[in-house]
């Protein structure tokens, strides 16, 4: 099923003898296919999670902005998204007539002139090119926003989620990455998420490598996704599917047969240009290696080794990175507890010339939020105290706001609960929302009288 | 214009001797029409006012969650968004083909399964019947976050805006609106708005009212649009338009005219069912009356007045709120410093029961994001010292992101930017960006030889 037509499949039903009334019922409480309520513990902990990011990114120089949530069709489906572009929900024009409708059934997107974004990416060049001139020359962005894509819903993945992004716009030199990887690195380790790693690579120099084995340019876009399956299938499962009958030139896989066999990545303690030119075919462009040495030397500058430690940034010229619009530099975020990737990015000097008609160098990182904050489970609540007034029914209302003005006024959070039969359930459901102390209120309680006890 | 056929008017046209292509070009790069960048200043002054916003709610026992931004059709289109639902943006079905479109002629509404939401209301009613057993008895919602209305665009009317809602769900009690009450207008206070004051009243009452007068309750819709005039028009206003010669019978017309003509508003001072009785005809039922005194007493309990002075609620018998779905108590926020609301709610204990077939008794307060945010315009920065490091051009990359380093580990924000000609501008804009203080790097420049200075 194509993700636009699983797009349209039917509510799932209840099963096991549920009338068709009852399951219509609970279907239609759900939130729409694919898309998450966030209840008040998961809501507060991915807005803790957001918070040490963004305070981080801050420090580092960046800063916040925003964008409207839709951007109008045309941008969006002008071949810079990629893939994504085909999983975007396009927006209905307002105050279509049926003649409209009918001479839209040839083109239908014409129905449409706005759209819901899928990635920041788009919108940050768009955004940029209408407001350079307010802008410092080196313009370092925050987004932290959701994007929705029509994808088909599976564990882990979502209509609705949220982007993290920082990008550097402006600045050609290897300073760009540096600060980029280097706000990454503190903001995983804020998280307590110590021992990531980037993985970097520079798209020309995967271009440059497959030229010189032989491969034909046309076949460049099957390939990098046969390349990128390395770290699943191995070189040798790369070899066979580049040797499949259909498959490339057979000298050219011999070529790069070699150099996917040789130990494939370098780590960085510290490592200069005639290390990179170790893992690299001969007469590497000097350019691309040099940008190389310097981003490695700047995040080597900036979190110096532990002594015999290594700096969490690794050289892997065979990094791929899916998406079409990079023209550089690739990195991607890797932590040792999981196997797959918790952001990435690269340099895409090209885009944002498409709008302004002018060529801006940018490059940028994406954390990925949604994967992150699953494995941040235990962050720190706040540390103002959280007090639950259990009342009996006759308290009077006023004392009871009074007394809550009270707790308010000397910094605790304050919720109310009418005492139930069962206290012990409603002392728990408090504590799992995060309150930390109690007190029971009764006629005639004021200040002075109540006793505050600990929750636990 | 209907904002509909509006929605879909041209792009402006650059005037003036701009060639087509220029003002394509120039229109190309703007947000949708209606809808804002936020660039970092002003992202930055929102991100603050609603931090305290949300962390004065959260003190006041509330709990933040969060919804999708898109809810289905059928759902936002269900009658519960009056006027608001024709504003509604409707997303357009994925896969449809030429022959669904078609079909889709005679009923455009087959072209869209969801739309994005234009209330947080609607999404609260559906997220509470979704997740009941999982929240407390009386739970109190958070909800800050966007929504979109495709309405004309004019001055401080925007196509994406953001709402920010308390409710209380499951207190049929004057606790649930004495809570709203007093965690807003504490909210508002932490944002140096002092002296807001609450309007109050109870939609029962003036449905009572308008049918002891004899209107006929066929009418009471256009009744309360001329009613709710009152501010602008005044008393003669309102009798000049109920008298209108398709108007209402002209001896209801008469009974309400002497009511318009009393003082109308009571400040709680304190007030007691006696004073509340003075305003309104004989025989007001007593249920509306005790509710009214007790939301008036626990507000005075929470916030008691100085001396002399008065507790900022006032009840007006006349206040209306436009929302169809209010039941009970309706609120209005108001300041001195402004002739508009600045934001109002009110119970609506039947909209829940349509989704759970249950009624639980409910009650928000909404309060005026866009409008507060342009009230609050110096809210103090963060105090974290911020810092421009202004470097030559050929300070080496490793020094510069070490300097760097050193300053963020020691609880500075960093911001590097390389020296230009002009170097007020540079300093001028950091400062207008938050910027603190700048230091100026040559090569050889460490962190002991460099020179902090405060930027102003």
């Amino acid at each position: 099923m194509t993700p636009a037509a699983d797009a349209m499949a039917a509510e799932p039903r209840c099963g096991r003898g549920a009338s068709i009334w009852e399951a219509r019922r609970v279907a239609s409480v759900n939130p729409p296919r694919g898309m998450r309520d966030f209840l008040p513990a998961e809501k507060a902990r991915r807005e803790r999670v957001l918070a040490v990011i963004r305070d981080r990114y801050s420090a580092h120089g960046f800063d916040e902005i925003e964008t409207p949530v839709m951007e109008e069709y045309s941008r969006l489906h002008a071949g810079i998204g990629g893939d994504n572009e085909k999983l975007a929900y396009n927006v209905l024009k307002r105050g279509l007539d049926a003649d409209a409708v009918r001479r839209a059934a040839e083109d239908p997107s014409a129905l449409t002139d706005l759209g819901l974004r899928y990635d920041l990416t788009v919108p940050l060049a768009r955004f940029y090119a209408s407001h350079r001139a307010e802008l410092p020359a080196v313009f370092r962005a925050i987004q932290s926003a959701p994007v929705w894509r029509a994808e088909r819903p599976q564990k882990g993945r979502y209509r609705q989620f949220v982007q993290c992004d920082i990008d550097v716009i402006g600045d050609a030199s290897p300073r760009a990455e540096a600060e980029l990887v280097v706000a990454t690195l503190d903001a995983v380790d804020a998280l307590g998420l110590e021992g990531a790693t980037v993985r970097i690579n520079d798209r020309r120099v995967l271009d440059w490598m497959l030229d010189g084995f032989g491969f034909i340019a046309g076949e460049r876009p099957g390939l990098l996704i046969t390349i990128d399956k390395l770290d699943k299938i191995g070189p040798e499962g790369v070899i066979a599917e580049l040797r499949d009958p259909q498959g490339s030139d057979s000298s050219a896989v011999d070529a790069i047969e070699g150099f996917l066999r040789r130990p494939m990545t370098l780590e960085y303690n510290p490592y200069g240009e005639r290390q990179i030119r170790k893992l690299l075919p001969p007469d590497a462009p000097d350019e691309i290696v040099a940008h190389l040495v310097g981003i490695g030397a700047a995040v080597a500058a900036a979190r110096p080794a532990a002594p015999g430690g290594d700096i969490p940034l690794v050289f892997d010229p065979f990094l791929v990175r899916g998406m079409g619009y990079y023209t550089g530099t690739i990195f991607e975020l890797a932590h040792p507890s999981v196997d797959y990737s918790l952001g990435g990015g690269g340099r895409y000097d090209g885009m944002i010339g498409r709008f302004l008609g002018q060529e801006v160098p940018a490059v940028g990182f994406s954390i990925g939020f949604e994967r992150i904050v699953e494995l941040v489970s235990a962050m720190a609540e706040g540390s103002a105290p959280a007090v639950v007034l259990v009342h009996d029914r006759d308290v009077p209302l006023d004392d009871l706001l009074a007394l809550k003005a009270a707790l308010i006024g000397e910094g605790s959070r304050v919720r109310l609960e009418q005492r139930t039969k069962n206290l012990k359930a409603l002392l728990e459901r408090a504590a799992s929302d995060g309150y930390t102390a109690f007190a029971t209120v009764s006629a005639g309680t004021g200040r002075d009288s109540l006793e505050v006890k600990a929750l636990d």
